[in-house]
C-alpha cells in the first residue's frame, strides 16, 4: 500500500477506494486469462510487476472524489493498469533491464521475442476490455492517449545519445509517455462520474502534473538510487545516452571545461557511466534543481485540486502528489 | 495488383472495389499522420512495406459481395491493414534480435527500439481509427481478434525448437496467428453490409480457410523460394526451429533412421539449415502433401461461398482464393 510521506499525518491513500481496488484486480485477472499454460505463465510472471497501482487508484479517487463509482471505473481503472504494464514489459525490451519490481523481467526469463509479444497481448487486451463498455468514447480517447505515449516513446528513441537535449524537448518527451496517461486516468475517473468540466480540467491539470513530477523523479532515481531501494534496473539513462533533467540542469550553467568533462563520460557509456556522472553532479545544486523543478509540479498539481470539496478522496489525491517525491531516497 | 493465376480466365480481383481502396489508403495515411518528424519517416518506411493489401481486399470484397460499400467498410479496411502492418513491425524486431547476435551495435539498438515502438504506434491508430465508429462492436471484435494472433505468436514462440511439434499444435498455431484475422476481415465486411446469418458463416469460413491455406503456403516457401522470388527473407524457419506442415508430414511417414537424419539436421541449425532439409524432402511427397493441404482449405473456402448470389465480388473472391496456391514457386 502506498502512505503518505513520513512528514505528512498518516493517511492510507486507498482507504476510499479499497473495495473498488480489490474488483479491479479481479477484472485485471480475468480479462487475462487464456487457455494457454504458456500464456498464462507469462501473465502471472507480469503480475509480479504489480506496484503501487498509481494509474488505477488516480482513476478510482478522481471518481470518488467527484462523486459515486460505478462499474465503469472499475473496468477503466483495470484498462489503464494493462496499458501502463504492455509500456512496462516493451519499456524493458528497450531498455534490456533484467530487473523490475524485484522480479527478473520477461524479457530476461524467456527473450525478447516473447516480452514483444506479450506487451502486445496485454495491449490488445486493454483495448478488448475498454470495448466492452456500453459507449466508443472511453476506447476513443484511451486509444489516443497511447497514441501519444508511443510518440513520447519514439520521440525519446530519436533522441536518445542527444546529449544536449533541450529541457523543452525533455518536457515534451516526459508529458507524452508519462503525464498523458495519468491526466486521462484523472480525467476519466471524473468523467464516469458525470464530474462538470471545470472538475474535470482541474483533475486533468492534477493528473498531467503529478504525471511530469513522478518522471523527473523516476528519472532522478535512475541516477541516484540503488537496485535494492528501487527494485529495478538502474543507472540505464545515463548508459544509454538519455540526458534528464539534472544533466540538462548542469551543462546549462557549468563552465565550458566541466560542460565537456560530463559530455565526454555520457559520449563514452559503459558500467561506470553512472558513477561518474554522479561524481561530477555532486557538489552541485543539479539534482536539488531537478527535485525542485518536481516539487513545483506536485504544488501545481494539489492547488489544481484545491477548488473540489474536502473528502477522504480529495484528502488520499493529496497525499499520493506528496508521495511522488517522497519516493526521493 | 492480385491476379488470378494463369490457369484462369484473367480476373482482376481488386476491380469491383478499386475505388473504395484507394479511400482506404487515404483513411490508412491520414490516421498516421503525426506532429513529430521522425514519426512520419517511420511511418514511411512502413508504407513500402504495403504488399497485396489482402485484407483490406477480403474485407471490401465480402461487404460488395453481400451489399453496399459504406464508409464503415473503408476505415475497418485502413484497420485491419494497420493491425497486419503492426505484426509485420514486430515479425522484424525478431529478425533484427538474430543481427544483435553478430554485434552490429548502433543500427541494431535505434532499429530494434524504434520498430517495437513503432509496432505499438500502429496498432494504438488502429484501435483509435476502430473507435471512431458509431458502436463499440467492431472495436470489441478487433480487439478479440488480436488477443487471438497475440495468442498463435506467443504459442509459435513456446514451440520454437520443438522439432515434434503435433500437426494439430501447427494448425492451432496459424489459426490462431493468420486465419483468425482474415476470417475478421471477411465478417465485418459482410456485417457492414448487413448481411444474414448464413452468409456472415459462410464468409467467415472462407476467411478462415483462406488464412489456413496462406499460412501453409507462405510456410512452404519459405522453404522452397528464393529471396529474389518472395522478395523478403527465407530459410528463417528452419534455421529457427520452427517445424512446418512439409516436416510434420515428413516425420510422421519415414522410417526411423530418416527420421532421425532429418531431426539431427533441424536440433544443429546453421546458415545450411534450408538447404539440408531440402535435400532430405527432395524425392519424397512431403512437400506435396503439404501443398495439397493448402489446396484442400482452398477448396473448402471456394465451397463455403458458392451459395452466394453471383456478382463481380464473389468472382474476386473465389479468384483470390485460387491466387493462393498460385504462389507456390
Amino acid at each position: 500500500m502506498l502512505h503518505g510521506p513520513a512528514s505528512q499525518p498518516h493517511i492510507e491513500i486507498a482507504a476510499p477506494i479499497a473495495r473498488e481496488l480489490d474488483a479491479v484486480l479481479e477484472v485485471f485477472d480475468e480479462e487475462l486469462d487464456s487457455d494457454l499454460p504458456f500464456v498464462n505463465r507469462l501473465v502471472g510472471q507480469v503480475r509480479n510487476y504489480r506496484g503501487k497501482l498509481l494509474r488505477p487508484k488516480l482513476l478510482l479517487l478522481s471518481g470518488r472524489a467527484t462523486g459515486e463509482l460505478i462499474r465503469d471505473h472499475v473496468v477503466l481503472a483495470a484498462v489503464v493498469e494493462m496499458v501502463h504494464m504492455a509500456t512496462l514489459v516493451h519499456d524493458d525490451v528497450l531498455d534490456e533491464a533484467d530487473m523490475r519490481r524485484r522480479h527478473d523481467t520477461v524479457n530476461r526469463l524467456v527473450g525478447n521475442e516473447a516480452a514483444v509479444m506479450l506487451g502486445d497481448f496485454l495491449i490488445s487486451h486493454a483495448y478488448h476490455l475498454c470495448s466492452s463498455l456500453s459507449s466508443t468514447f472511453a476506447s476513443r480517447r484511451i486509444a489516443a492517449v497511447t497514441n501519444t505515449v508511443c510518440e513520447g516513446e519514439l520521440l525519446q528513441i530519436e533522441n536518445r545519445g542527444n546529449i544536449l537535449l533541450s529541457e523543452e524537448t525533455y518536457f515534451e518527451i516526459i508529458r507524452r509517455k508519462t503525464a498523458a496517461l495519468t491526466a486521462v486516468c484523472c480525467e476519466m475517473g471524473a468523467r464516469a462520474s458525470d464530474a462538470d468540466d471545470e472538475t474535470l480540467e482541474a483533475l486533468t491539470r492534477y493528473g498531467n502534473d503529478i504525471g511530469i513530477a513522478f518522471q523527473i523523479v523516476d528519472d532522478l532515481l535512475d541516477l541516484t538510487a540503488n537496485e535494492n531501494e528501487t527494485g529495478k534496473s538502474v543507472g540505464r539513462d545515463a548508459e544509454m545516452g538519455k540526458a534528464t533533467l539534472p544533466i540538462i540542469r548542469y551543462l546549462a550553467s557549468a563552465s565550458p571545461s566541466d560542460r565537456e568533462a560530463l559530455i565526454d563520460v555520457l559520449n563514452n557509456p559503459s558500467p561506470d557511466t553512472r558513477a561518474a556522472v554522479r561524481a561530477i553532479l555532486a557538489g552541485t545544486d543539479a539534482i536539488d534543481q531537478a527535485f525542485d523543478a518536481a516539487g513545483a509540479y506536485i504544488t501545481s498539481a494539489v492547488a489544481a485540486i484545491a477548488p473540489l470539496p474536502e473528502s477522504d478522496a480529495k484528502a488520499s489525491l493529496t497525499a499520493a502528489a506528496e508521495f511522488v517525491l517522497a519516493r526521493r531516497q
